[in-house]
């Protein structure tokens, strides 16, 4: 199991944590967001899953992976 | 035909424009957000509707009408 964070840049309410969490959990994986620190903790099994498919999803929301 | 324009805290991005013109169109109004300026401007036909109804709409999405 993968514990990633990554900085994303553009969220700014609760309707923005729903869906960058609601993407990374559509790809298989499990996200928390810290709104303030515009971050995201991901985990995600490796073995199934890869970081650029999880960054990929969440720009996929309109918001930038730093 | 009413023709008002209200202040609206809390908006920020795109979600909260779709929460905010959704909340008015579902009460039977029309209303489009100014994220920027933080306004709505609403049309409503007040033989039908008043405006504490798309007032109350509003803020049931958790903004503040000012």
């Amino acid at each position: 199991m993968q514990n990633v964070t990554l900085k994303v840049e553009g969220m700014t309410c609760g309707h923005c944590v729903s869906s960058v969490e609601g993407a990374i959990k559509n790809v298989g994986a499990t996200g928390q967001v810290d709104l303030s620190a515009k971050t995201v903790q991901i985990q995600f099994d490796e073995s199934k899953l890869t970081l650029d498919i999880i960054k990929g999803a969440i720009e996929d929301q309109g918001y930038d992976v730093g």
